[in-house]
């Protein structure tokens, strides 16, 4: 399918309060965004590092996919998210391949764009998203 | 200390036989140098997504770091490298900030790059590597 680069990185934190001040003073990295994605039921933060963009991930409700990693594995590295063009065509593509999809049709995700997460069984343990700008 | 870009992802595997055809063939990447780091104790794959590598990392060791990860955690994430200009600077800087480093002056890591690890204590739980072009 060949990406064109990684869009984000996605990592969980227990309080955006507490790590956006982290990232922006050891870093020296700007939060450009706060956005709520209510479906995933989390609160996201993001940075721009080059053409790749740092997300981190706080939850909104424990019985949601970042509360549940919370819990279970704590803070840390949540997924990548790869940017693709034509994301339909590369889910059917992956399907074929007998890569398990999560999502076999794109969703909106945060930024407006189109998503889909690929299963972490499929791909040595790391949850991958796909992610494509929609078009104008 | 501004970050360029992420210089790679460090993704722990269980073989670097079974996950490099996964990564040809379903992402369509090309992996373009296969590396054995011993004093870390693996074998590693790389692959150019755009500026970042996806660096996949198989153990040579189980009593080393991705022996005990595999273990503990199983395959995924492991951690993320910023690319930074004045590595021993940008560590003073963080050691001044009270970030807890693992290395507290460059090392040689894979590529020939100067490296060096900040504690995931001080990261939120994410494991954070520094890398320096070294100076012709």
């Amino acid at each position: 399918m060949v990406p064109t680069h990684i869009e984000h990185i996605g990592i969980a934190v227990e309080s955006l309060e507490q790590a956006i001040p982290f990232y922006e003073t050891a870093f020296g990295l700007k939060c450009y965004s706060i956005e709520e994605v209510k479906d995933q039921k989390v609160r996201t933060a993001f940075f721009k590092v080059g053409q790749t963009k740092i997300e981190l991930l706080e939850s909104t409700d424990p019985e949601g996919p970042i509360g549940k990693f919370l819990e279970k594995k704590g803070q840390g590295l949540h997924h990548i998210a790869f940017a693709v063009e034509g994301l339909q065509e590369r889910l059917n593509e992956l399907d074929q391949k007998d890569v398990k999809l999560i999502d076999t049709t794109p969703r909106k995700g945060a930024e407006g764009l189109n998503i889909a997460f690929l299963h972490p069984k499929s791909t040595f343990g790391v949850l991958t998203e796909l992610c494509e700008q929609p078009k104008q």
